[in-house]
């Protein structure tokens, strides 16, 4: 060991004592002829004192040291005459006695502080040195917290972790596969998992009863904001449940990790709410209930007073903002501006003013009387200090739209909080979504996912209105994960198949693997998957899940530090039986 | 919940409670008018009965189930008359009063028993049906178990484990690299990783102190028996140690998976033993110390008695195989056929045999006279009784040779029980090994070990007598793992390169971005990666890897279960930028 002691454990205690450490220079300053260098680990940091007239020579030493230079130190632990109540260790320094170079640093690109002059394209191009800058590092000491005590808690419940492949077939359904050319089977190519899915309900015709894995998923999309090529689910499946064992499980699961991360003790059970509330309510199924300000439909309260904007409109709805009567106009034009943003789209922003002297004003004054606007704003419940913000439109856009503009209403009036966490159920999703350009039904889930039992005569007269035991958990309005009960009975899953317009060969040659296994005797099984790299960002109060995962890659998934992905040689395209044809 | 309890936990106390179970029909045997069914699950199984005169239709259903069908039992435990002690249910039964089959299962391809008549080929193609036979499943078990105390163990160490990314860069020098090519990125690939090895560094640039992984790795080679394609590593790092450390911290992980898995209290430190010897002593860089039976030089005792094998030979080496002198001229038939098979390939074989009358008889009466055998077994401290076991040959390829002819021995004389385990280090690796062919050295475990630095002078003069700071953990002759204390001079490493013939253009190349990332302050570090499925196939007693990996592939590197790798969508190989070109 080139150390006795790490750079974060030194106390007051410790006074007197001669100790070893060894790290990397923080910083060094002169003061007249001391030279104080803060020497830093993953543990910490502690001050070194050299003496100029106690060791002219190891004070010159010292005086050369460059940030970042890795050196060992020995010396003698004592108190500080000024001490630094912001660091564990800022009751002590060492008075050195004896200093090693261990190896020598060239300047830095950034400085590595908690707030660096680095660049988000430089710092990962460089994500060694981000890597030693403390906060980093927190989100991966958390990460390891995390993973540490998922596993810890389905163990106590009998979860076994099994490793599925990653090298697996190609499945054409679905997002696009990342796929491996076979040099031992040519032309054939394996691919890589999007998720462990049909092997955890392998494992459950294999009676394994609770599976579990931390597993590495593969997604070949065009990358959005805070999506990654590869990304880590908690993956879970267990045999012989309802669906309300499935969600004990896991509520049980968060408020462990709740528990034992953030010592936050959530009380009760979580709310749930039905996937059809969430999307009449909040116009999301990931709704951020920190905050109430929930829609009210208007539709029927505004029509037939010739404003043709809400005649036209399949939907018009608002929301109150609480104490925002007395938004300036620059305010309101704001909101205009941001509701008709291209990534938003809505055509204009309606509003009511409630003012604190009980009068009305509104930019829809001309059609409407303030009888009128005082009883829409009694339907919102609305006080005189509210403002009232309405969209109208195309239904399923203008409550996406409203959705938005409720979460920036939220964050202006600092109603989400990053320290405040509201857990929920969003449960009771379609089992379909209909698409108008393919004309034909999808599976919202999976393909495997079961109805509701009392839906199921409605798969012959209206798919469309068939619900799925299908839920979500939503976490201050990020989706953490979700999961399903399965279809285990094969004349439900062929009619299934049939709805989702799969020929029976079409079905055989997808999925024939797993529908043969569960001729073999399937138990009723369900199961759910949760994001990690969402889990851990949300804990560590992260916008993005890009600074929870250590070597990440960009938006157009490339490592920048390695210069991965590259060219490779043609002798090893030769033994791949490939060639690249780029048109 | 489909059941109230599971089918492995009801006992004598449980008697008359009303119970229901789930699982699968085991077996069904009808006598006279009662019918009794084993249930199964993960946990175990349990009687259930069915009495034809209390309930004659419930009776008719019981009848009537197949194995394997999934069914779902409702009753009262009630004590067995006659108990069965091999199973931890055997004090009752289920007097069953509701039966619900919840699937039906057709007849398995094979018996779902412990002693399976199925053979590999279809154990593989149903490896959902292979694994729910309970010595299979055992061996998932004791993975999950072994990692879960892994993790623990770790942790408490201070090791914090980093996920590192599986798309990563192609790296020509090493095994070959499976390829992943990028949509994104026209005419590139990605590499999946052989090991963390470069990212594990890093994260010591990065200052992490204490890395552990259980990773996937990949491995693009023709497979002998017991390769697969993806592999798990136990893979660590830790930086300001020596090697010291580094063998301590490990020896405490095997000594921790040794109490907590196997009840095995491993006394003392392990022993240590540096490469030459285990090549001089055991003819083998991972000797099986379960038993003695070293090799004995010759060459030097046997020459100059006109025996031209012995005189042309580089190296005379034998064995003394204790109370074998019985054996007869079959036996020593046996292993003359055994040493001349191809894949061991000695000339012949050599025996004296010292009676137990203390008479000395052997194949080169011709040439040595009494005394000189007697000589010849004062050498190998023969007692009356003894085998003496000679081959002579060219010195590596002999030495090889008779480390086969001592495990054979060893075998035949029940001195490699599997339930012993000798764990034990072997040291002092050489950091190169020079190949004949392309007239070059190479590293021996990877181009960043360090040399002792006793050794350093002879970098220049002698490369091929350096010993690297490198270490395997080897128990009963299976090397678990190993790793080295890696370099962190930058002049040093730029030395090694040179001698292994990379160009500082190649060397910048490949590990350019690694030495870079050294440049900014690398600390002093070690590791060493254990093989996860050779730990737990130890630890279960298996004689291959396979069955304790969940979905294994055959030699051919394909899953049979899911018929993968396949051909792809010609629309993939166009979004791809590939074409197959198959010669």
């Amino acid at each position: 060991m080139y150390r006795t002691k790490n750079c974060g454990e030194l106390r007051i205690q410790n006074s007197g004592e001669k100790v070893t450490l060894a790290g990397w220079v923080q910083k060094t300053r002169k003061m007249g002829g001391m030279t104080f260098v803060d020497i830093r680990d993953r543990y910490g940091v502690t001050q070194l004192v050299f003496n100029q007239e106690i060791n002219a020579e190891l004070n010159e030493k010292a005086n050369k040291l460059g940030r970042e230079f890795v050196i060992q130190v020995t010396g003698v632990v004592s108190e500080r005459s000024s001490k630094n109540t912001h660091i564990n260790t800022g009751d002590v320094e060492i008075l050195v006695d004896k200093l090693v170079i261990l190896n020598e640093a060239i300047t830095p690109p950034f400085t590595i502080e908690e707030n660096t002059d680095g660049g988000d394209d430089i710092r990962m191009k460089y994500r060694y040195l981000d890597l030693r800058r403390s906060n980093v590092r927190q989100n991966l000491i958390l990460r390891h917290k995390m993973t540490f005590e998922i596993r810890r808690y389905l163990d106590e419940q009998n979860f076994l972790e099994v490793e599925t492949p990653i090298l697996i077939g190609s499945t054409p359904e679905g997002a696009r596969d990342f796929v491996v050319p076979s040099r031992m089977n040519p032309g054939q190519f394996y691919a890589l998992p999007q998720s462990p899915q049909l092997f955890k309900q392998l494992l459950m015709v294999s009676g394994f009863d609770r599976y579990f894995q931390i597993a590495k998923c593969f997604r070949d999309e065009d990358l959005r904001a805070d999506r990654q090529p590869e990304f880590t689910q908690i993956d879970c499946e267990m045999s012989f449940v309802e669906q309300e064992d499935v969600l004990n499980i896991f509520e049980g699961l968060t408020k462990h990790l709740f528990k034992t991360i953030k010592n936050i003790d959530i009380q009760g059970d979580f709310p749930r709410m039905t996937y059809a509330d969430a999307i009449k309510y909040y116009g999301s199924d990931k709704p951020d209930i920190r905050f109430d300000m929930q829609f009210v439909e208007l539709k029927e309260a505004v029509s037939g007073k010739d404003f043709v904007v809400f005649d036209n409109a399949a939907y018009v709805g608002g929301i109150c903002a609480k104490g925002c009567a007395s938004y300036t106009r620059k305010q309101l034009d704001e909101l205009t501006d941001f509701v008709k943003r291209p990534q938003i789209g809505a055509k204009g922003l309606v509003y009511i003013r409630y003012d604190v002297d009980g009068s009305l004003k509104s930019s829809i004054d001309k059609f409407y009387t303030t009888d009128d606007l005082k009883s829409i704003a009694t339907l919102f419940n609305a006080e005189p200090g509210d403002l009232i913000l309405i969209l109208a439109g195309e239904k399923s856009k203008t409550q996406k739209a409203l959705s938005e503009l409720r979460l920036e209403m939220g964050s202006r009036l600092g109603l989400r909080d990053k320290n405040v966490y509201k857990p929920m159920w969003v449960i009771d999703f379609p089992l379909f979504e209909w698409d108008e350009e393919t004309k034909r039904y999808y599976a919202m889930h999976h393909p495997f996912t079961s109805p509701k039992p009392e839906d199921i005569a409605l798969l012959d007269t209206d798919p469309g209105q068939v619900r799925a035991n299908a839920y979500d958990m939503v976490v201050n309005g990020v989706e953490l994960g979700g999961g399903s009960i399965r279809i285990h009975d094969s004349k439900l899953q062929n009619r299934m198949f049939e709805l989702l317009g799969f020929t029976p060969e079409k079905a055989e040659a997808q999925f024939g693997f797993l529908m043969n296994a569960f001729k073999y005797g399937a138990p009723p099984h369900g199961g759910l998957a949760f994001g990690l790299d969402r889990f851990v960002s949300l804990f560590a109060g992260l916008d993005s899940i890009r600074d929870c995962i250590a070597f990440p890659k960009n938006n157009a998934g490339r490592d920048v530090m390695i210069d991965a992905p590259s060219v490779i040689d043609q002798s090893q395209l030769d033994e791949l039986n490939l060639a690249i044809i780029i048109k």
